[in-house]
């Protein structure tokens, strides 16, 4: 029996069990410190309303003989496709239903998405970003290269910024982005729509956190841009927009008019969807097309609104003092250059001792991350305020 | 961009679909007709009482601010994992906690798995069986072979049972059997264990329909079995055993004593999972855990016993009328030589014609399926009753 050998490429990543070693070892050592942590990556407020009031209602119907359900259509129900379909309508984005393909989370999606590709693709990724992406193509054996973002480029890489000239296959981005916030533009997202188009190549687009974007001129959808059904598949997230991360419910939009040597890239994801996975919760799609029914999308917005404010309170105060940084605005992360070129590492440890505030160092997203630094928005409105009190102080 | 040319090598199923369009066409003409489903491959009672308690508690506990939940452990919570081990207790099997991985459900832990092995494996299949084996097999391009089922040995093949001699990698195993109901008996088992280690294969165990099993001499884990940990995987739902098929959530049991080139295999499925996927909800671990809880596996025996009291009617009927058949005892399915030597659709469309009753044609489960049927036991038992009065009325 032969395992996949591509797994012994895997470097192991330690970021976070890092980050609660040192943690820990502080706290043992400042037992009185009120630890204050902004390197939260999950959402922290309970769901609306609307959602809970319908997951409560759907549990009902699995108990009662005469509502039971038991297997759902491996893409959704067409209840849940169609509150999407509406959700994409307010973008502006004509979808059609088989083009959205419901499933337990952007996650599963990203990674399995590479099932359908040959493993001997070209793969552009950005660095830094969500480490997800590489590893599964360590996993895939196709071969990566980067895109590089840096201060130069707001760390919105665009072609030009790619490591070398070269075929490219696949392209991911994830806008606004995690770790850095940024968001592309328009312009921005045409360049990489007609690079895809030249090479033949397909954009895997994470639009995990779109519902942070409020300014109507930057793109919450690749779809936004023309070309774009072209060479685009879509991630979609219901963790970020309404709370769903330990629920477990996102979707992916596979165009139909996205055909390579005359095979429809819609057509292989729903094979490889019907044959490897068995659809979602009955009561999570109850509950997900919940949160975009009106009511729901009104309540989820108070959510988002509470994120962004912490948001805002990072950002001003960074400033004010003058620190570099991308983020904050249509996006529930900071990312900051590190104080007088320190290395991430490095302000992560000068942050914990001086201000008992906890951040995630930038070089955990990859190489371009050293020397920069991510805080969240995800936590308690009035723990974000001391924290930003404390570390006003110490850098003023 | 180049796909997986290996899609391009599966055969589309038109199984289920030829059944519904030719029922659809006989109720057509036929308006008056009271047709009788026995081709249910879904459960149709509604979920424990214990389990929609414990499902509204959690939407409780997700609705406030002080008990809301994020992302859960990407292998489960330990609350799930420890009530899996307590149901393993009960077989005489132990298990350790990180050797259980909850998921979304066994068919997409089936399909996911060869993700971890080599696509230069060679791969046992049993021929008839559940088709999710081979489509998954071919999407990975290993090379895949058969063992034989038939009524020669009861529809459970054993390794003298193969196609041809050669190199053996990956072993299915699937017991009680989908689609024939039948049981490998100990002696059985032992014969595939020992195979396994003498090839250094892999058995991969689909015992989604374990709790069917009702005599202690028959094995409803392979980890009954001497050797088994140190080459078997085992896939387990909760999807027939309570009723979850809508619900989504099984557990794969990777024993930590199963290695290969010195690699822990529990390790790399433990790496594919925290990568490729994010955890359950919430909501139905805390559904799943109280289906194990000593109230909850008290109310689905009642279920299981509604459905075994149908399989039982069928399985009576038939061998008072000298039908060959396997199943009907452990399994909800009946596997049945078609009389008079008839091909499988040929007698679909006589007993509905002549009965009004709607199974399965055993050849969409692989070549030797042909010449055989499938019944079900999880309609509604005066539905089963009738059925059976117009087969046995049909057949004397």
């Amino acid at each position: 029996m032969r395992l996949n050998t591509n797994y012994g490429k895997l470097v192991d990543s330690y970021l976070f069990s890092a980050v609660s070693k040192k943690v820990e070892s502080f706290r043992q050592s400042h037992p009185e410190a009120d630890i204050i942590s902004l390197g939260i990556g999950d959402v922290t407020l309970p769901l609306a309303k609307a959602v809970t009031s319908a997951m409560h209602n759907a549990v009902d119907e699995l108990s009662g003989a005469a509502t039971f359900k038991g297997y759902s259509p491996e893409a959704g129900y067409d209840f849940l496709r169609d509150a999407a379909q509406g959700y994409y309508a307010l973008k502006g984005v004509d979808l059609d239903l088989c083009e959205i393909f419901i499933s337990d989370g952007a996650k599963s999606d990203c990674g399995n998405i590479l099932d359908i590709f040959g493993a001997n693709n070209n793969v552009l990724i950005p660095n830094p970003v969500y480490p997800v992406y590489v590893d599964t193509n360590i996993m895939r054996g196709t071969n990566v290269r980067y895109s590089n973002g840096g201060v130069n480029n707001n760390f919105l890489p665009v072609p030009r910024d790619t490591d070398s000239s070269g075929a490219v296959d696949i392209i991911y981005l994830c806008s606004p982005n995690n770790p850095t916030g940024a968001v592309y533009d328009r312009l921005q997202l045409k360049q990489w729509v007609d690079y895809a188009i030249a090479n033949q190549a397909i954009i895997l687009f994470d639009a995990a956190y779109e519902a942070f974007v409020s300014d109507d001129n930057l793109p919450s959808s690749i779809y936004q841009i023309d070309g774009a059904k072209e060479c685009a598949i879509e991630f979609c997230s219901f963790s970020k927009t309404a709370g769903f991360t330990g629920v477990r419910c996102g979707y992916t939009v596979v165009p139909q008019s996205l055909n390579f040597d005359g095979i429809s890239v819609n057509k292989l994801w729903g094979r490889r969807q019907s044959t490897k996975f068995n659809g979602v919760s009955y009561i999570t799609q109850k509950g997900a097309a919940a949160a975009l029914s009106p009511e729901g999308l009104k309540q989820i917005k108070d959510n988002l609104r509470y994120y962004k404010n912490n948001a805002s309170l990072i950002a001003n105060t960074l400033t004010r003092l003058g620190v570099w940084y991308t983020g904050g605005t249509h996006s529930p992360y900071i990312w900051l250059k590190c104080p007088n070129n320190m290395k991430s590492w490095d302000f992560f440890d000068l942050l914990l001792q001086k201000t008992n505030v906890v951040g995630t160092p930038g070089e955990g997203f990859g190489a371009n991350g050293e020397g920069f630094f991510r805080l969240t928005a995800f936590g308690n409105h009035e723990n974000v305020a001391k924290a930003m009190q404390r570390i006003e102080r110490m850098l003023s």
